[in-house]
């Protein structure tokens, strides 16, 4: 069962790595939802706090992982609009 | 400190649903990525079945609606590109 909660983990940290590429390849965020972004960055922000209150390591280094790429397409977003 | 827990959860899960929106609205897919998309989503679905194995109400509440909106946000990059 542990299995499935670190595939889980790995899949939806790792997924924003291409979204992260794609916007600095191309500096393309038109279609990207700035609300979405701001509030998931935000929303990381409040897992990493949870993680590091919980002393959970993989939470912890997941969610400091997503959180700089949230940050990499969200900056690309109100740079390149 | 379980509020901290529910405002990240609130916050990652309902912050989809701009990006949903804005797909729908505008057709525009262009600059997402359909490997986030497509990573995230089978990453969802594993933490779904976690929190299904793990008898957790709000877990599993949060990853269906997750869930209903990542693929709303990828049948839309399928569809148009």
């Amino acid at each position: 069962m542990e299995t499935i909660g670190w595939l889980a983990s790995v899949l939806t940290t790792f997924s924003f790595v291409p979204q992260a590429i794609k916007v600095i390849r191309t500096k393309d965020t038109a279609s990207i939802s700035l609300w979405m972004y701001s509030l998931f960055t935000v929303g990381i922000l409040f897992w990493l706090v949870y993680g590091v209150m919980m002393r959970n390591g993989p939470m912890t280094f997941a969610n400091v992982t997503t959180l700089v790429l949230a940050v990499i397409i969200l900056r690309a977003k109100i740079k390149n609009g």
